[in-house]
């Protein structure tokens, strides 16, 4: 009964190498069914050349493991932490993407300069704050979550569909784990895009607020006349 | 009648992933067959490895689809100002590629330092005008296919064959679709070099008016002496 | 006998221009048996094209060719100090990969921005000391392995598996000659995100040192959760 | 009798796309049969992808077409002028390579930071004169391989094996045109690597000086011990 939830998860983490958004066996992504309460998730330092829909591991949403013969990713508790906040959400990608990790590193938001980023969020990519020395020595993955949950503050996690952890890397999300992917491809582009912008000019200006509504009510919302609905 | 047009179109948006230029479904690229009045164009949201002839929407010159089962990309306004004002284009490329889009986001005409950015244009990459709130609020897409012919003034279009819209990404035209493509390639390219030779001197000096005049001369006008013609 | 040796020490020459860490000849990656007292290293200045298992040349611990027809690689005193130092070690890649070079070249140690790094070592990545003008004209690639050794100093070189070598590039190691190209692709990663962070803000903080030990041991050490073991 | 050099020069050039040295026709590659005094090279302005080598172009010194049928590239006298005054060379490469493109445009020689650079040259890669306003309404090309033969002065061409042209691009040669493509693939590591060491640390010291003689003869001369020789 769990294997279509397998094989979209199963696809999503497949597509993180092909996108080139991770190295060896770093990054994960997820998806839950909602009805059943059950996430599946890649196994903890598995190889993507080898990975396939049994290796996914199934965990409850408090992340006893119900099936699967692997042990979960470590970053499991965050996931975790985003489902149980975000009703709306059905997958979630995480990877260490080179130019999204910069600016996380940096310990900056992605600031707003132009319309690929409006086109993904009409808000600054958020940056978690820094955790307390509690939460790094308590249970530190499920603290991650709880930041980035803290990070979207009351907006829309659709809206939002990621943030960037402190000195870590981006966390993204979306409505099944396939949009997932594109909400991580599509940041690390902007991430990309934002740095080099930087380069050119520190003290660019955002990107005017009518063009931000604009982009983002293209493609969503009530009158979006973005692709093919 | 209109397969050899859907067949040209086709190839060239096909060829924007091959050269890295788009990612996802953003970017399109259509053309014109200036006897029947009629563009070709890639419906909008729809993924590139899967596009065939058949999904490319046929629109008038006001934007009226004549065939075609989907809804043409939302830039086909932006597409449709450029044909009617250039009348010596047969085709357009529209990408967010990256190193040109930063540009676009520093809101900077991309300055001309070098002989390959003087083979596609003798003049600086430029960049539009800021869209007003009513031009944003209103006919947008149409508003950013204005500004872009504003931009070229009163020059021909085949000598500045692209132009950056403002926090945006690049637009670039030609003769035909391939002839597009290849100008996007080349605009990127240009692009990436004159961002890396700004790392290396913010102030470095335009390339001296008698080498724009002479790589300009080799390739294009009466007097050309690149390739087999 | 020494088939596995070579097998293993093939592959992991084979890996380096397949995760684009060399160009042309350069680099190497050597494995070691220790019982038998041998290293098997790639030969000097051949292509990884046609690279083949007898084309490795097995050295012992002195330098001396015990099997194979063809010259060592150039830097073999460099990768046999490292063994006779390090022995918990059982493989070494010597690459150019291009940012940890970028970093090397600027005289300047990786410092430790985010977890990333964390997860690699938890400490920033170690430059040797300048080399004097005896070192040079005498046993130079000798000496480039005893300074290696003087720059991990007494701590555990699997806790500090790499080191940059000043105005030369990267040597990183590893239990087993696979492990050790797991280390030069995260490395090159490493590298790559800290110059963007850098150039993001050249004086952002090093991580804090609570992150430093958690990320350090959630994959290594006796309370590590990391993977499947 | 032309058919060994038209290979190796059909070689040459299909290598520049594979090693991602050129975009669209840009770029060339040529050899020399110094006892027939005739050179093969690209023809100008054809795609990589159908290159066959009886679409080369066969000159004299003199750049008379003596075999073929179509145009030989617009810089085959850039060539020539270095075939005539570099008896020793055999093979050179022509490509608008980005970060190479980057310091000619910036108008900057390549400072000699590292070994990676050594083993290619002992000295800094240099940078060719402005041209005159004759020069560029003359025979721009010969001029162009005239002031490249300037900037190598009295130096051995085969350890200065390359140069920028001025707000232009490299040129690289060797003794045969397989070697010429490796020095253009060298130069680019060279030139890339060099840019984001600038990055790091402008005023970064060039290489010890016996660290420059060590690499370079431990490649080149009497006393060279890298590879099978």
């Amino acid at each position: 009964m769990l294997e279509e939830l397998r094989e979209h998860v199963l696809a999503a983490n497949l597509a993180l190498p092909r996108h080139g958004l991770v190295k060896l066996t770093s990054g994960n992504a997820s998806g839950i069914d909602r009805e059943r309460g059950v996430v599946a998730i890649k196994p903890s330092g598995v190889q993507y050349e080898t990975l396939t829909a049994s290796d996914l591991v199934i965990v409850d949403l408090d992340g006893k493991v119900v099936a699967g013969e692997r042990r979960p990713s470590t970053d499991t508790p965050s996931h975790l932490a985003l489902y149980r906040a975000f009703e709306g959400i059905g997958g979630i990608v995480h990877t260490h993407s080179t130019w999204a990790t910069a600016w996380a590193q940096a310990q900056r938001e992605i600031p707003l300069l132009g319309t690929t980023h409006a086109d993904l969020s009409p808000h600054p990519i958020p940056l978690t704050r820094p955790l307390t020395q509690e939460e790094i020595d308590g249970d530190y993955e499920r603290a991650t979550g709880d930041v980035l949950v803290e990070a979207i503050a009351e907006r829309d996690p659709l809206e939002v569909p990621c943030a960037l952890v402190r000195a870590h890397a981006p966390f993204c999300w979306a409505a099944d784990p396939a949009a997932a992917v594109e909400v991580a491809v599509t940041l690390e582009e902007v991430a990309r895009t934002a740095l080099l912008t930087t380069v050119l000019d520190p003290d660019v200006p955002p990107l005017a607020q009518a063009l931000r509504d604009k982009h983002h009510r293209r493609k969503h919302g009530p009158r979006a006349y973005y692709g093919q609905r």
